[in-house]
C-alpha cells in the first residue's frame, strides 16, 4: 500500500524537478558578487562610523564625548530588531512538523542576502549623496535593512512549505526592491510618519506574501496534508520565536524613532499594546473551543498583533490606555482571522496562506495605518506643544505649513499605497515564480525537509522509540510465537 | 486494561469539571477592560516620554543632548529583564514532558496581564501625583512591573501542573497587589534598599506561592506521577530558560540601582556570585548520584541562586570576594534543598512544591535579605565616602540622620515584612482558589496540558516513529504472512 | 544480539572508570575557594564601579553626568557577547543526538569557572596596579573574561563526546592561562591590534583544541559511531546556537573596540561579512550533494566563518565591500573545510575533531590575522587621518614612531605566535589529560550524556509513542486475532 501511495506520488510528481544544484549555488554566487561589486562602487562609511570624518565631526562641533555618536542611541535597540528577524521569524516558521530546517534556515538565508540588497535599494532612495554619488550608512542604515528585509519574511509566511529556496531568494530580491519604492513614496512623497512599518512593512508585506500565493494556487495541495501542521516540540520551538518576537517588539517600533521622548514613548506604547493583545487573543482562543481549550497557532500568531497595529501610532501621543485599545481590539480581530478569515479566503478565494499572514500582519497592519491617520489627524498644539508637533510630524521644509489633518489623509493614504504596491507587486512575482525552472516541489512533496536538507536518518532514532521498538519486537515475538504454538499445538 | 484505567480516572476525576470556555474568556475580558478604563483615569506619560514636557525639561535645564533621557540608562537592561520574565521564566517550566504549553503558555498570559496591573498598584503608591491625581509613567515603570509580575511567576512554579489558568490569573491579581503594598512597606515605610528584589520579589513570590501549595494540598496526587518529570528534550528546552535567565541576571540586579558606578558593580556582583554557583551547585549535585552523575534539576534551578542571593547587596560594596562567597554558599544550599528540603517538606509539611522555587527563592531570597543587612550595617565612610554612604542607602530627608547599623536592623526587618506578606498573603489566595468555580484539574489530571490546551494529534507521529511505522508494519506482514503461510501448509 | 553487543561493549570498556563522584566535586570546590581567596587578595572594583572613587572622579573631571561611565558605551555589547558564549556556544553543541545535556551543561560549568580565573590572569597581566598591587575590574574586563574562555570552549568543540567534565575543567584552567599570556605577548609585546580576536581567540583556541584532540586520539572511536551524529530536533536545538552567534557577532567584534566610531564601524563592517558568509555557505553546501540538497553542518557552522574572519580587520577602515569579500571567501573555505579537510585530517593526521573547529575557527582566524595585517599595512594617512591613524592602531608612547608597515608585520607574527602557542599548549595538555584518572569514557561509551548524567528514563516515553504504542498493540490485536480465526476456521 504504501509503496504504491509513493509510486503514485512520484508518478504525480514527477514533472517537477527539485533538483537545485546548479540553479541555487549559481544564485547565491552571481548575487553576492553582484553586492560586492555594487557595494565597492557606491557603499562608504558614514560620518559617524569612518575615524577620519568622526573626529573631525567631534572637532567642528565641540563634542567631547564620543556618547553622541548614534551608535549609542540605537544600538541596543538594533541587536534587539537582529534577534527578530532571525530568530524572531526563522523560529515562528518551526511549527510545521517536518519543516522545522527550512523555517528557520531558509529565513536565515533571505534575510542575509536581503539586508544587502536594503543596503543599496535604501541607500539609493534615501541616502545617495547626489555630489559623491556615494551611500554614507551607519546603525540606523542596517536597523532599516532589517525592517526592510521582515516584508519579504512575511511574505515567506504565506508560502512557507511550497516554494523552492531558489524561489524565495526570487521573494526576497522583488520584495526588497518593491518596499524601497513604496516606502520612498510613502515616507518622502507622501511624507506619512511610519515608526514600526505598519503600513510600509506588515501591510505591505502582508499583502505582497498573499498575492504570491494566490497566484502559486495549488489545487491538490491537499496531498500534503499530512505533513500541514504541528507535533508536540514543533510547537514549542515556535514559541521561542513568538516570545522573542513580543519582547523585542517595544525596540522595533522605536529603533528609528526621535531620540529622546520618541523612543521613550514608542516603547511605551508598543509594550502596553502587546500585553493587551495577550489577553484578547487567549479569550477568543478559549471561547472558540470545546471545553476551553486554548489553540497554540492563536497563541504563537495572535498574541503579536498588538505590535503590528501599533506601529505607525507608537511615536504619537496616543496614550497608554490609547495602546491598550489598540492592542485589545487587534488581538480579537487576529484571532478571529485564524479561526474563520483562514478558512473562508482558502476556500473562496484559492489564498493558501501557511502561516496565516493575513491574520497577522496584512489586516492588524492595514489597522494600524488607519490608526495611526486617525490619531495623527487628531493631534494638537495642546498635547504636542507646537515644537512638539513639528518635531514628531517632521514639519519642516516643504512641508513645514501642512496641517495634522492633512496629515492624517496622507496617512491613510500610504496605507493604500502598501495594499496597492502589496497585490500588484505580488502578483508580478507570484507569476515570475510560475516559470517551471525554480525547482519547487510537487503538491504531494510539500512541507517536507527531505526535498531540500539531508535530513539525518536517525536509524537508531530518538531514545525512547529506541527502547519502545526493541519492547515491540520482543512483545511481537511472543505473540507471534503464540500464534506459532497455537498453530502448532 | 487502557480504557478501564481512563474510565477509573474519569470516575475518580468526575466531580472536576475543567472547562474554561466560560470563566477564561471572562476574566481576560472584564480585567482588560478593567485595565483600559484605570488607565484613561489614572496613567500618563512622564516627562521623559511626552514630547512637549521633554521639550520644556531640556529647555529648563539647559540640556544639548537627548542622551540624559533615562530612556538611555535603562532601556537595555529593561529589554533583558523582559527576555528573563517571558523566555527565563517561561522556558524554565517547560520541563516537564507533557506541560511544555501550559509552562511557558500561562507564564505568558499572567505577565502579560500582571504588568498591566502592576503600573497602576505600583502607580499609586510610588508615583501617584498628588496634585493631578495621575500616575507618571517612563521606563523605570515598566521595569518595575516586570520586577513585580516575576513574584508571581515564582508562586506559578510551586503550583505548576496543579491549577487551572484561571487560578492563575487570580494568583497574579493578587500576587501583584500583595507585592505593590509588601514593597511600599519595605522600601518606602522601613526605607530598606532592595536592588534585585531579594526580598520584595524572592523571598515574598517564594513564600507566596509555597503557601498557596500547602492550602491546595492534594493528598492523591501520586496518580498524576506519570507525568510529573521530565523527558529528554524538555530539559533542553528547560536550559534556554536556566541560561537566559543565569546571563541576563547582571541585568535584573541593576536595573534600577544608581546611574553610573551603581548599575556598574550591580553588574560586577552579580557576574561573580552566578558564576561561583555554577560551580558549587555542580559539585554537590555530582557527590550526590551515583558515579557522580549530575541532575539536570540542580543544574537548571541551583546554579541561579547566586544571583537571587546577591540581590540585596548587589549594589552595596560587598566587594567581588565578597560575591563569590555568597554565590559560593547559596549554590550549595540550594543544591541541597533540591536534595532533602523537597523531599522533606513534602512529606512532613504537605507542601507540594513542583518546581522547588522553596530551594530557589524563597531560602535564598531571604539568604539575600539577611546577607543585604550584614552587608549594609557594616558600611563605613572609608569605603564609601561621605558622599557615596547618602548616595548608595538615600540617606536623604526623614532618613537622612539614620545610621548603617540602624539601617541593618531595618533590612532584616524587611525581610521579615516579605516572609510574613508571603505566608498570610498565599493562604488567603489559596483559600480563594478552593472555591470550586475554577476549573483546576483532578488529581489523576495534573501536569497534562491535555486538559487546557488544543494537543496535536500526531497521527502519523514525528518521523522516526513514521518511518519505524512503516518498518514495523512490514515486519508484521512478514509475519503474518509466514504465519498464514504456516497455516497455508 | 543487542545484549550480546552491550556486553561486549563493557568488556571493551571495562578498563575505564567514569565515576566522577570525587574528583569533579574536589575540583569544583577547590578551584572555587581557591578563586575566593585570590579574589580577596587581589581584585577590587574599578573607579567606574566604586562609588567613592567614581564621585571623585567626576568632581575632579567636572563631569555632570553619569553617562561618561564606562558601563554605558560597553554594557549592552557585553550582555550580547554574554548570550553567545553561554546560549550561542552552548546550544551549538548540543547538535549530537544523545549529547545534548553534555553540551549545554558542561559549555556552562567550564565557562562559569573559566570567566573568573580570566579575571585574574588576564589582571595580573593588563590591569595589575603596581602601587597596590590589585586588579581593579570594570564592565570591559567582564568583556575580556568572556572573551577569554571563548577559547577554550572552541577547544571543547574538538572533543566533544570524548571526555569528561573534569578534563574539561583542565582545558579551562590551561586554556585560560595560556590565552593570558599568547594575548599579553601578541598584543602588549607585539602591540597588534585584535578587535574580535580572530588570532588570540579563535586561532589560538582552534589549535589549541586540534593539539589537544590529536593526543587524545582514540584508534577504536568507531565503537562509538552509532551515536556520533544528530537527529531531527538535535539540530533545530544548534541552530538556537548558531543564531544567536550570527546576531551578536557584531557586539563580539566591537565590544571593546574604541569609543564612537570605532565600535560603530566594527558592528557595520561584521555585519556585511556574516552576511557574505551565509550565501556563501548555503552555495558550496548545496553544489556538494546530490539534488542540491543542504546539509545542517554547514549551516550551523560555516555561515559563522564571516565574523571569526573579520575580527581582526573590523575596527580598521577595511571599507564595506571588503567586509563583504572577507564574508565571502571564509563561508567558502569553512564549508569546503567541513566537505574535504575534516574526513583529510582524520584519516591521514588521526584528528578526531566532533565539531569541526577547524573550518569555523583555526583556519578563518588564520585568515582573520592574515587580513588584518594586510589590511593595517595599507593604512594611509589619506583614509584615516593622521589622528585616526594613531588612534586606530594605537601609536602611542614606545609604538608612536611605527610605521603602517611594520604594524602589517607584527600583525601577522602574532598571527603565528597564536598558532604557536595553540599547539604547543594543546600538546602540553594533551598529555596532562592521559593520565588515566580523569574519568574519561571508553571507546565505545562517547557521545553519550548517560554517562556523566541523570537521564529521564523516559519509560512511558514521549506521548505521540504512546498513543502510537496502544494503537499497534490494538493492530496487533486485530491482527493476532484475525489469525485465530483463521487458525479456527
Amino acid at each position: 500500500m504504501e509503496n504504491c501511495c509513493e509510486g503514485a506520488g512520484n508518478f504525480f510528481g514527477r514533472q517537477k524537478n527539485t533538483n537545485i544544484r546548479v540553479s541555487l549555488p549559481a544564485v547565491c554566487f552571481v548575487w553576492q558578487i553582484a553586492m560586492i561589486i555594487l557595494f565597492g562602487v557606491f557603499v562608504r562609511y558614514n560620518y559617524e562610523s569612518d575615524v577620519r570624518e568622526w573626529i573631525e565631526f567631534k572637532h567642528s562641533h565641540n563634542l567631547t564625548s564620543d556618547i553622541e555618536n548614534d551608535f549609542y542611541f540605537r544600538y541596543p535597540s538594533f541587536q534587539d530588531v537582529h534577534v527578530m528577524i532571525f530568530v524572531g521569524f526563522g523560529f515562528l516558521m518551526t511549527f510545521l512538523k517536518r519543516y522545522s530546517f527550512s523555517g528557520v534556515g531558509f529565513n536565515f538565508l533571505i534575510a542575509a542576502f536581503g539586508v544587502q540588497w536594503a543596503l543599496l535599494m535604501q541607500g539609493w532612495f534615501h541616502s545617495l549623496d547626489p555630489i559623491t554619488g556615494k551611500i554614507y550608512i551607519g546603525v540606523e542604515n542596517l536597523i532599516n535593512a532589517d525592517f526592510c528585509v521582515a516584508s519579504s519574511l512575511i511574505a515567506y509566511g504565506a508560502i512557507l512549505g511550497k516554494v523552492s529556496p531558489v524561489q524565495l531568494m526570487v521573494v526576497a530580491l522583488f520584495g526588497v526592491t518593491l518596499f524601497a519604492v513604496e516606502e520612498y513614496i510613502i515616507l518622502n512623497l507622501l511624507h506619512c510618519r511610519d515608526a514600526g512599518g505598519s503600513m510600509t512593512i506588515h501591510t505591505f508585506g502582508g499583502y505582497y506574501g498573499l498575492a504570491i500565493t494566490r497566484v502559486l494556487y495549488r489545487p491538490n495541495l491537499h496531498q500534503s496534508k499530512r505533513l500541514n501542521g504541528s507535533v508536540y516540540y514543533s510547537d514549542v520551538f515556535a514559541m521561542i520565536g513568538t516570545l522573542f518576537l513580543w519582547m523585542f517588539w517595544p525596540s522595533f517600533n522605536s529603533a528609528i524613532t526621535e531620540h529622546g521622548d520618541g523612543q521613550h514613548r514608542a516603547v511605551i506604547n508598543t509594550y502596553l499594546s502587546l500585553a493587551a493583545s495577550v489577553l484578547t487573543a487567549v479569550a477568543i482562543s478559549s471561547m472558540s473551543q470545546k471545553r476551553g481549550k486554548l489553540d497554540m497557532v492563536h497563541i504563537q500568531n495572535a498574541t503579536l498583533a498588538g505590535g503590528v497595529a501599533i506601529g505607525t501610532a507608537a511615536e504619537f501621543m496616543i496614550t497608554p490606555y490609547g495602546s491598550l485599545i489598540v492592542g485589545f481590539c487587534s488581538g480579537i480581530i487576529s484571532t478571529f482571522g485564524y479561526m474563520f478569515f483562514t478558512p473562508f479566503l482558502e476556500k473562496y478565494f484559492k489564498l493558501q496562506d501557511t502561516c496565516g499572514i493575513h491574520n497577522l500582519h496584512a489586516v492588524p497592519g492595514m489597522l494600524g495605518g488607519f490608526v495611526g491617520a486617525i490619531v495623527a489627524a487628531s493631534a494638537s498644539v495642546d498635547v504636542y506643544g507646537r515644537e512638539g508637533l513639528i518635531k514628531t510630524f517632521a514639519f519642516e521644509g516643504d512641508f513645514a505649513t501642512r496641517s495634522v489633518l492633512t496629515q492624517g489623509g496622507y496617512q491613510a493614504a500610504g496605507t493604500c499605497v502598501a495594499i496597492a504596491f502589496g497585490l500588484v507587486g505580488g502578483a508580478l512575482v507570484g507569476f515570475i515564480l510560475k516559470f517551471p525552472i525554480w525547482g519547487d516541489p510537487a503538491d504531494d512533496n510539500c512541507y517536507d525537509d527531505e526535498v531540500y536538507w539531508e535530513v539525518p536518518e536517525d536509524e537508531e532514532t530518538i531514545p525512547p522509540v529506541l527502547e519502545y521498538n526493541n519492547h515491540m519486537i520482543h512483545k511481537h515475538h511472543d505473540i507471534s510465537e503464540s500464534n506459532f504454538s497455537v498453530e502448532q499445538s
